[in-house]
């Protein structure tokens, strides 16, 4: 099997970026139609967004390691794993595909292409919890390169369906996700304002994570997958 | 291990069709039937449809690949994995199955064997959202096959399980489904004056599917199954 | 790794049962209690079930087979995998571990130890559906053991789940489920007059799927499991 | 790979506890606040905690064996699995990582970050349930690490989502835990006065279990984690 090309990867990265928001979007519309009960249209939306997760990062971790998150590519080319210019075309990739998965949410429920959200999500509290969420998703990963590296698809659904409601942002953890989630005016957005805070907290958490997963995980080789 | 004789793979093409629709049916009338809260029936409908499809395509895909899905068969069969005519028997297998599932779901639930359905499902979002469902699903199928084959009963249940929520037609996928679902007239029905849009959409997806997956998955092997 | 002697495999046999009965009951009892919504405390019933199967069939599966069930030690019997008075202490253990099992959720909901149930299970509907469930669940057992017996557990937690709604019955799917269930006045009952007709269905289920797998899984020898 | 250090291990059975109770602290209040229905509350309080027990186990395992729970500590301890003095360690570890779990999901939620629970969880049918609680969770470890090593987090994470709702305590099943739980005055909470029972409740649970396991699986070595 030979590594495949730049191209491919992006694709990979912006493919998957798009199915993650089509799937995160769309399940709020869809919950929020049907329900009066938030927490009945939070569980409408945890659910498929933890099991899209398992899958698209199955399916399209040979091809770019299925980061979908600028905060995870951030983290591998600190750890040296990606080259600089590869880390910035994957962010392009993964902003694009973010807001492409919103248009064809949207075109999927007959709504405008894209449009502002005005969900107000502001705050320190809502900023330490994206901290915590970004924190939780790179220390999972970094820690299970280590122990279970095949397992990691399962892993990231899990961690982000368990961070869904026990962080009080719903856990965004994720710069392109947060940035498409701004263009859409239903249950899963976010005022384009409070985007910026959203983005630093969570590279914030990542780098937590980096350091702490570097003396915590230290002497032990990362497996390889199976 | 010898390859099963055709009348079985086509047994178990029919069996497993039919053991999906009346999960899928039969699940929509329980949930109908318990709540009000459309949102709590989606989801009654949601999970057992995901947790079948993992152990159908567990048992069956040994015997006849568990396609259970004419549009799953002709891109195999345009693969070259599936001669045509057994691709044609495999698509009737799944048709006479899929309508037999809906029979025993309703006999299940002391319903008339078979009824058509009112319910309307139609209009170019509702074909677009199919035309994304059957694009995801065989991505996922030809994504999984070089990246992890022993998982593809879990990615397809999962794939389903969020499709069912951030598509706007709760994700049929399936040209044999959606016909045994025209015979319905509960939860989970489609007028049958809508099944044919929802198959020509179901086939354009596919197709789709196929051509990006030749580019982004090429020059890596099938992997055999464990 | 030494047979367990058979002192060891009925008390498996009897743990596994009681357990699986008190999770089945214990969880009716908290879910009716929590809510009005019949859907949700259905789902209340079913996620715990199909949870506590795929733990107690892993860790009990190496001691006895972990069958908690007649209908299902009645094939292997048939089989030949087990010894007939073998077969019949398996199903004394199961039937006392599973009353035993209603006594623990009783007592830890502060109930009598054991009352009849007044709920009416009955009718040609009914007992079909319970063919299909004990049929559906051999079946994939069977399957199971030729395709991937180390998921069976998975597989058997998820039929389950699935069978729980898509059968008109809840898929009680178990003789000695069914007789413990005749002794709780909760959510998950069943009246002590309707059991033996729902035995007799779930019997007729397990041998037609006995039939069915000679055929469907033949040629193909069982897996051991890794 | 070499053995982590104790500083180590300490920190992983710190920082597993703190995100566990985090994650139950902090999904109750999410769903409290989000619905008036205790049943769905209940569910958005299970499907996090299952979720994210999974994923700890999984990536801090290697690092201290992933207990987060005194009464597990202290039955590996009585099986000379742990040194007395680690041991004691491993349990200061855990209730100090578990109240600032606790603190974290208050700051998350902008609560005061630790106060008093007035939950009464009393009287003799809880403290059973707590028995039977502990009682499975360390069955289930003790028979896991025998029959399906790699599946512990599984087991686990699976174990408590069914005991969540089958135990008439919502399962506790952890001292550490307990003593978190009682400095959140929120949906989880537990009356300081109520803890002590609860802790007594759950190590009569654990240390039946061992002496259960001791007889059941015994003559069947533990099978090392491929």
């Amino acid at each position: 099997m030979t590594a495949p090309d730049l191209s491919r990867r992006l694709a990979s990265e912006g493919l998957g970026t798009a199915l993650l928001v089509a799937t995160v979007v769309g399940s709020g519309i869809m919950a929020e139609s049907l329900t009066r009960d938030t927490a009945l249209a939070l569980l409408g939306n945890t659910l498929p967004t933890g099991a899209i997760l398992v899958v698209l990062i199955t399916i399209l971790g040979p091809i770019s390691g299925a980061h979908f998150n600028p905060a995870v590519t951030l983290v591998f080319a600190l750890r040296g794993d990606l080259a600089r210019r590869d880390a910035l075309l994957y962010v392009a990739a993964q902003v694009a595909g973010g807001i492409l998965g919103t248009v064809l949410a949207h075109l999927m429920f007959d709504l405008a292409p894209l449009a502002a959200s005005a969900k107000v999500r502001t705050g320190p509290p809502q900023w330490f919890a994206e901290v915590v969420a970004a924190f939780l998703l790179v220390t999972v990963i970094l820690g299970g390169l280590r122990s279970a590296p095949a397992a990691i698809p399962w892993l990231v659904g899990l961690t982000i369906t368990a961070a869904y409601w026990f962080t009080a942002s719903t856990s965004f953890a994720n710069p392109a996700v947060a940035i498409a989630r701004a263009f859409t005016p239903t249950f899963s957005g976010i005022r384009p304002l409070d985007v910026p805070a959203f983005i630093a907290a969570e590279c914030i958490g990542a780098l937590l994570a980096l350091l702490l997963a570097r003396w915590l995980f230290a002497n032990t080789a990362d497996k390889a997958a199976p």
